[in-house]
């Protein structure tokens, strides 16, 4: 058999285990003989396999259908929401965020904390949030619900367990490893903001989430997979060159989007992007001229982007998309003139279905994803 | 099995067809035994399996060598570079070109025709290109090599076999289906070229090759493998905003990296690149500031790209290969600058290993790449 080589029979079984669980995930419910029929297993290790899966509460018996074999109806068995479940957390600059996801993708509970993380003292803020995901985890176990693994979204670039650089918080090479006692991971939060708007934005599976924050990012989705790169530094949007002269970015380069279309430059001497909205809706000029500038610069670096990495649609999300109505018009503009005769139409341009809570979200989809992946692995099945 | 999914016997075959020559172009040469060992058939399966591959003379026999079973000495089994070869063609803007290529991936011909391709009646091209390539084919097949298939590399973008639109040839929706009465497919030049350079370079598995031409492309390379973006369209560095109001690009934008380093900007009123190199390498004045802005443009570009692509090396190549010694200085700086803080420090700069040839050793290196990851569908072994 091609895809034998050598396997002994624990990794064959929790192989096994993953292709019934993925088929449940990706087409079921299923009947034990239908599952049999799609992934070529015979009856008996089915059975065995879902006997399993249900002891570890990612699967449920629900009801009878119509299987697969003659027709006859049999007890369906389906992704369980009702006891495992994911725990994102999100250091954000202006807050801190925590949400418990179960494997059907409904969203169980969501915290969000204010505060003022720019250039903060690492150990303080990952202490803050400790407390937080304790506090967040230990009200799921009240309601019955476990805890598999956790994932944090960070405004930086992230290497293993360590955030490399996060210039925003002020951070460098800070390890996170020991957040909380759970399979841990973490991520750049453009990235995890991406797969958010694909697991629960109701996407496409090819499109490049911008999520326009104090520092801009954007994550390519191409074919339902995030693209990250030969180092996973893909998709700083922010840093793309719009006016190579321009005024000096804190990257060290000039011009850079980040300066014209960034949350700073957005809100100018504003305090918060609600009240940037409502100036908006009231037709404040200087408001007005600022989304504007920004919507051009943006126009501009998208316009590069979709030349490099030719995405599906452009999802605008984070700040960009409570000011969509403001921008959407100067960046279609841009994008339609420079881009119409490549490409006959530009990409769509839509908002972002997820709006602030996109990082958070991918967070905790990112162990789903694990877990439906490498279920004997995650849950420690034999 | 978790492979199995009731697969034929033919199709399994033929998936155990490509296991054992995959392993053989990836680590051979090796013998039957420890062809067994390495993919997990029996030794009676692996010896039916290369007695076809032997037949169908993908691969040849040597000597004796130490294989896997107790150390007993075998007959190894190695790719042929005997009597299967593959087709390359290319249209450029200024030269039509077919190479001949083998398993090994030795070039055993070459032709160029140099031609004026600029607004050119389709019709009339590939007329010639056909007959460029029924004499390479007979040439081959005189020295007993038999061509399997072939590929075109053409300056444009392409669906299936149809080149969409290739603005310097003055090209729109011409089929190429029938150019060649063999297995046929058809490619970007840039992305045939980041793989000939993958293939026939000694690049390592990650880098962006830039394709300096009449207009300039990009293919990114990771992994080992091209990325495509969603609609095949990725890697457009000619037209990444260089300046957002800078002059008018055929593209319909304004200031594009091709308005500043295309070949017709760098040649100026001079005829050839040859030209161009022995100005640059005279000291002329106007040539190197010439060659100077261009480097700073692409430098600008490349920032951009290299945020959103995030490439593990850049190689220069076409045009910008003979003119590297002029560009990379400019070109450098610029990276160095505007990347340093972002990245500790920028991708590596370096001038491509397989020059002009890139694209036609990338075409005939597809196909190659085809017979190894399906032989039994590329030669009709049942």
């Amino acid at each position: 058999m091609v895809a034998s080589r050598g396997v002994r029979h624990d990794s064959m079984r929790a192989r096994n285990l993953a292709v019934v669980l993925g088929e449940i995930h990706r087409s079921g419910p299923h009947t034990r003989a239908a599952l049999a029929e799609l992934t070529g297993l015979t009856k008996t290790t089915v059975s065995s396999l879902v006997a399993d899966l249900l002891e570890a509460g990612v699967v449920t018996e629900r009801g009878a259908v119509r299987g697969g074999e003659r027709g006859r109806p049999g007890v369906a068995v389906s992704l369980s929401g009702h006891r495992v479940v994911t725990l994102g957390l999100e250091i954000n600059i202006d807050y801190l965020a925590a949400c418990v996801v179960d494997l059907t993708r409904t969203v169980r509970l969501r915290r969000t904390r204010p505060a003022d993380n720019r250039n903060s003292d690492p150990e303080h803020i990952l202490h803050l949030l400790r407390d937080l995901a304790k506090e967040t985890i230990a009200e799921a176990e009240a309601d019955g619900l476990r805890v598999i693994g956790a994932a944090l979204a960070v405004p930086g670039t992230v290497e293993g367990e360590t955030l490399r650089s996060a210039p925003h918080l002020g951070w460098r090479d800070v390890r996170v490893g020991d957040l909380v006692d759970l399979p841990f991971a973490i991520d750049n939060e453009a990235n995890l903001a991406a797969l958010g708007e694909l697991w629960f934005g109701a996407r496409e599976t090819d499109f490049l989430y911008v999520s326009g924050e104090i520092g801009i990012g954007a994550g390519l989705v191409v074919a339902g997979s995030l693209f990250r790169g030969t180092f996973g530094l893909a998709g700083e949007l922010g840093h793309v060159v719009v006016v190579p002269d321009g005024p000096a970015c804190r990257c060290g380069g000039r011009g850079c989007l980040e300066v014209y279309a960034g949350q700073d430059t957005l809100l100018g001497k504003l305090d918060s992007v609600s009240e940037l909205v409502s100036r908006l809706e009231s037709g404040d000029r200087r408001a007005r001229e600022t989304c504007e500038r920004a919507g051009h610069a943006l126009g501009v670096a998208l316009t590069s982007a979709v030349h490099l990495l030719d995405p599906g649609m452009i999802v605008l999300g984070g700040v960009f998309a409570p000011v969509f109505p403001w921008l959407e018009g100067p960046v279609a503009d841009g994008l339609g003139t420079r881009l119409a005769h490549m490409r006959g139409a530009p990409p769509a341009l839509v908002v972002s279905g997820t709006g602030p809570d996109a990082a958070v979200l991918g967070a905790a989809g990112m162990i789903i994803q694990r877990i439906i992946a490498e279920p004997a692995e995650v849950l420690g099945l034999q």
